[in-house]
């Protein structure tokens, strides 16, 4: 029955999916005998704990009963005071948690204080599915890294365009939907100048219900983003022009006059230090940021390490073209051995198109 | 109940999958009184019709029965005579056949020989399942061309190789023994000069139990095949090379004075007329072939309109660079638009890794 | 995406289940932007409705949102005042209900306040899943008697006890914990004298976790309960006698100084009136009755027309015996045509024990 | 992949249900690198064995084959000779089997000459499927008892008729044609003489196909069967009257004069002695018998210890009635725990009916 009240909490910890960052998803469910009296999720940063609102709701009736958390109650932070005091005010029984607090400073001090307050607390049930839901969350806040996902689409000859560049469209509609719903849940988008160049992309959400725009990254050492790029004068969402120090100031100033932000960034032969940038980026509370590069920025930041996950479009069509691009260039490995491994694969149809998921392997 | 019979003489036609070419895969299923009273199929050529195998297990008892025949009775050829015949003189009732036989010439001859002695015929039962089972006979005897199939395997980012050539493996052992399944079931495998002087393949079947090697077909409009090729040398399968009318007589002498068969074909910019090639195989009653060529070759077959269906593994890796080979080269199509599509895409998991499977549109 | 945000205010309302009568199960879910905010559903009859819940959860966040509620919301009772000016007052967008309610002197008046509001009303969305969930209420509410379900328990060949009356146990003891959650979610329990003579039950709700007791009632015409019967001494639990207006006033007198309470009914030939005691029961928001009576009683409450439904376990075991009781006495039908049908049966395997259960046909 | 091979030739076994008594149902599949070359399947007793018609269909490709039979290769009887000698002749390498012959005559025979001959021999694959499947045939063969099989049909409350007697139909259209396929697979049906005087029964197979009669035993202690009875008169199908000893001769003599059999039993208390009839029936080679009787019969048989097998079809209906008839007569058990219990229950809707079939525990 754990289990089947955890897994209750982890479905409605997803209904806020993309919304509470920085914070993670957090789900509560309150059992008094043998019946749900009280649910709760996260919604936003900034607004009430999940355990705020289960306990709301169950009133009087979390009482002596137990409640399951997806996490464990913060004892810290947060408008509504420390989670961990509210559910000992409330006199519950017994706390069920799926995982402790990935904070390394404040790991275990929720639940000690629980234990200290004659709570009965039991650690770990669904804890590999709680790791999963808040996957990006706990990268950022273990390394102080970004989450990485690169999202790439090929036709079935592995090309992203044909050999003139032409590249509308390589998957269909629903695939590209499908897109918007991963720029909707995730805080970044970044791509690098040449995409800016080519296509003057919006790089926003659109959905037929509401979406919330990612931050726009731009990749650009020298500073070349076009003044009248969408980027810079559509104010849809921020932008960020990730340049190297060398860029030219008055590049950087026309830039930042249009109220784009520019990062000036250690120069590196491939352009910018991506490493550098990323570290920045998560201080900036970006915990997750979506790659949607061409061949060769996809190349550098798998090379940097800064990749976890990868979605992989592929549409049934054959392109052909010995020059035409793929989806990854740079140099490449020099022998099969040694290439980039993708484990925990997950397989979709999005209408004719194929998705494949994984994960960078050793990460 | 048509169609549940139907589908067992489907099932049980497979069971010679690969062994009856140039024939097609057939089965027979007698019933009487709702019962099955005898079952046969076609296990090669030159061996019984599944007719008569079906015939024979049911004995009187097919007197009034009703026959299920995934294709339409002979009314000429075999060594055991019209299977037409054969069932009128057992006296049965009814014969209910998928398909009518795709021989133009012979088409409906042996129905209107069942029905001229008032034995009633159904037609088009599991039509569509008895097409897909015989796909490689119907388009080999009703266009005279071998049914092509291509098979490549590529790492999620669409290469076939590192960037130094260097390809061993993309895939891992279940796919590769997958291969080998491919290879047992189709009459011709064909490669490009340039894989054979890159890896010197065998180009065998090499299975667990049994295998069939496919003819073994080298395009190789110079008829550079190195005598010491094992294609050439090991004896296991016969070997035809594709040349071109230009080719030195004498390397074309002395690869025929080692055994092997060299066509010399209309020569073309980018080496043979392919189409020539297939017309000729298909005169050599090979029905199907399958193209494991590399990135040229397997462009050339593709825009020679040669390619029926194509099994495309994808393995969980990226290896990355510009420079690496893909599996379609060529110059490629100028817009995706222009590109080749595929219909009827299946997909399944082989060990860590994917297989596409589909149709060329429009075939 | 409406029957989807439907089920799960369905499923969200069936927390409560057997805990808010005479109220109907209700649950509320709230939606914006294509995410739930809030979630809520009645708990319990004085305690707030499921809307209310559902709204302090979404706070201001259900501004524009689109709420989904199984049953129309109130325009009238409850503490925490009319759910639909609640509704209005948060200034939601839109409502969809499942059904209206089942009240006729109240039915449409919420929907109407709310269009009237400017709030656009969806109704009917799984309203066949709505009406099934609340079928006590709606029968209570809409003709003012009780819903009755008839248990029995007998084996492969119809008896419900050895020839010499011996009956522990016909079934298994996963199907005899059942029965308890069976008690646990109806009002009352209803049995003849004879069981109470022969068996002297408790009548009560047993189960691992939290139980209700149902109020139980014994149709007992002359008030034959021994005072020191379970149901008169153990306190665990209201009881009714169903006695007849002749019963001996002095056995009436005893009964109800020892705190129980005895209703004088009809006397009918069969013992009393049983459609009165219903409606009786009905006025004191008794919504649902679970029969568990021998033959005699089962028949009464059959021939009286006051079962809605029926389960019937059914043991794997063969008593045999032409005198052992079966479920159903009585005169019975005398034709097989003549007879109480079931419909829209379901199935289930209890331990070694089967379930059926149905509703009896035009109720 | 032997049981993969195993259970297609469980499956073509299958194919001649019901009419291979008093020979077991056998299937026999040969396999040749890796592909099914040859199926055989018993159909009927003095017709060809399994192993030969597989063995005639592989021809040739039976040599250094495997071949999986159902049942140990037959050492001894047939009038195509032992198959054993055939799978000998026809060189194959090894045979597997799902178990061994029940006949305790000749059990091991077979495959001690398989194995004397240097045939590799595996046995016991998939053998519980092969046991349920000649359940009647392992039965007849080891005990020299029929296989007995109880069919009853009553409704909800446990009725097979109502007070009056009046009993068309219980069950539905689909019920009752699932009973006549009943009949087809079995070697006899048996009913009481009260069944007899009461309906005038035909007992025989109505199916829209091809059905078998069984042959008609009446339990008919005195004789007392009309001579203008169907079963007497129609001559569908062989009829024995089991009566007994004390039997008036003229009422045996005019049976028998018309064709009837009549055996003259043992009288007991409640009629003939019913274990000396299916002894003597099992000489007679009738395998298996279908019990339709009344409360009374059926309740005989049970006591008789004579039954292996029930299905009991349940109805969705409430007839009602203490005096009503029920399915099992007699005295019955004296305490619940004193019953008949079944086992390896099997349930099925057929119409709207309810099939429960299972097997009397401890045989
Ligand atoms: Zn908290
Ligand atoms: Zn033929
Ligand atoms: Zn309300
Ligand atoms: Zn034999």
């Amino acid at each position: 029955m754990d289990q089947y009240y955890m897994r209750q909490a982890l479905t409605i910890a997803q209904y806020a999916a993309g919304r509470t960052s920085p914070n993670p998803l957090v789900g509560a469910v309150i059992v008094k005998d043998g019946r749900i009296v009280g649910q709760g999720w996260h919604r936003q940063a900034g607004t009430p704990h999940a355990e705020i609102h289960a306990l709301s709701q169950a009133g009087e009736l979390a009482k002596e009963a137990t409640v399951y958390v997806t996490l464990e109650p913060c004892s810290h932070h947060g408008r509504t005071g420390p989670c961990a005091d509210a559910l000992i005010q409330a006199a519950v029984k017994k706390v069920v948690v799926a995982m402790t607090d990935p904070n390394p400073l404040v790991a275990g001090n929720g639940l000690k204080r629980l234990r200290a307050a004659g709570i009965e607390v039991i650690e770990g049930v669904l804890a590999a599915e709680a790791a999963k839901l808040n996957e990006v969350f706990i990268k950022w806040v273990s390394t102080g890294m970004p989450f990485g996902v690169l999202k790439t689409a090929m036709s079935l000859d592995g090309k992203i365009a044909a050999h003139t560049g032409h590249s509308k469209w390589i998957t269909g509609a629903a695939a590209r939907e499908y897109v918007h719903t991963l720029r909707d849940t995730h805080d970044g988008i970044l791509v690098g100048i040449g995409t800016v160049l080519a296509d003057n992309p919006e790089l926003t959400t659109r959905l037929p219900e509401d979406g919330k725009n990612p931050v726009r990254i731009i990749v650009d050492s020298m500073a070349c983003t076009p003044l009248t790029a969408k980027v810079v004068t559509d104010r849809q969402a921020a932008t960020i022009i990730a340049a190297s120090a060398q860029a030219p100031a008055e590049r950087v100033a026309a830039l930042r006059s249009r109220g784009v932000e520019v990062l000036l960034l250690e120069k590196t032969p491939q352009g910018v230090n991506l490493q550098q940038l990323f570290k920045l980026l998560a201080e900036r509370r970006i915990t997750s940021i979506l790659v949607e590069g061409g061949a060769t920025i996809n190349a550098s930041v798998l090379a940097a390490n800064l990749i976890d996950k990868v979605h992989c479009f592929i549409a049934p069509k054959i392109i052909g073209g010995k020059t035409a691009p793929t989806p990854v260039g740079g140099t490449g490995a020099d022998a099969v051995d040694q290439c980039i491994m993708l484990e925990d694969i997950a397989t979709r149809s999005i209408g004719a198109d194929l998705l494949l998921s994984g994960y960078i392997t050793g990460r």
